[in-house]
């Protein structure tokens, strides 16, 4: 179907477009940015209030990406920074414009991290670059150690990759070592975080991560 | 963009085309047939093993669905029915065509029970009816009670919700009421099932559903 491929082709071109405007907004107000995704409920509005909690909200902005509700956005209104809600109705994946759209209802000057999350969703979000300096994906640790394999698009397009929910690992049979030794195979420069909310561990080292970016 | 909308329309008319001719040949064969669809990492392929412990290979047969890898397929072998593996490539659900082709790989005389394992993933494949007697969920309480709310299709669309992973449910803070109460709130005929795989509590309960509709 030669007309499919050819809207495809221009969806994903448009989208670029709106990704190299985007980027050059970030860069102009000195703001590194981040574009979170993972499949639902891996954890990722909980790592951002656990974030949120160890770095100044005046220097944070958020887009919360979600096909329906508010509820995330609600979850991080008490830190006090800047946050844009994007309903995507149907769609499975923030895009460019959405993000273009949503930026310029925020006032950059002076926030150090923008970060993005996106729908929970392992596989539509990672063919949708947005202009983020860096693609983070967060895998909890109750989906298994074979998903790296099994979605090699998402790992492959990630910088980082975050390893959540460690606590419940003594009820689980996860090895978090097969983990990252499948997500490497797929993405050698892979960088990784082990992290607890509910006991807190890595929190720290994910921060210190956030910070020096947000320094650069 | 009214050319993408009219390309999104004919895929959506061709698919529904194969399923209703799926859903003949289903019906011809005197085969019951599920869809079974979730987030990545749910639990869907530990289910189905325990769910062939339970019921007669010879009277199943199985369409796994993956991107990448055939992990799934390799798992449930040693049980002895007849499985087709479908790889995705980089597409996020499994469609009516792809089903099709599939059957033509089985030989349905004599197989009561068909299960389509779709890729994982919460949005997408709910868009894309198979010609499936049912589709069925599955929540794994690790991923939180909002998530009907926040992916209603998949719940609208959705026969039976199978509460997965209950054996985690002291290490967590998530309530069964609530995520019920939410599903029924988008889907008031939903069917419910409690399950642990690690305990076997629910499997009974659940393949004995399974068994009755067999029988039809």
């Amino acid at each position: 179907m030669s007309i499919k491929i050819q809207v495809l082709n221009n969806i994903l071109e448009i989208n670029e477009s709106y990704a190299a405007q985007n980027r050059e907004t970030f860069e102009a107000n000195h703001c590194f940015s981040v574009n979170m995704m993972s499949s639902p409920g891996s954890g990722k509005t909980t790592l951002l209030e656990k974030t949120l909690e160890r770095l100044d909200p005046s220097e944070v902005a958020i887009i919360e990406g979600d096909m329906q509700t508010t509820k995330d956005a609600e979850r991080l209104e008490r830190f006090g920074c800047q946050i844009v809600q994007i309903s995507t109705g149907n769609a499975c994946h923030l895009d460019g414009k959405m993000i273009h759209d949503a930026v310029e209802d925020l006032d950059l000057s002076g926030v150090r991290l923008l970060v993005i999350e996106n729908v929970g969703n392992l596989v539509c979000p990672a063919e949708f670059r947005v202009g983020e300096h860096a693609k983070v994906v967060i895998l909890s640790v109750t989906e298994g150690e074979d998903k790296p394999l099994k979605y090699p698009l998402m790992f492959r397009e990630a910088a980082v990759c975050i390893l959540s929910k460690i606590d419940l690992l003594p009820h689980l049979d996860f090895s978090l070592e097969e983990a990252r030794r499948n997500a490497l195979q797929i993405n050698p420069q892979l960088e990784f975080f082990s992290i607890s909310c509910r006991t807190g561990e890595g929190l720290d080292e994910w921060t210190d991560w956030l910070r020096k970016r947000m320094k650069g």
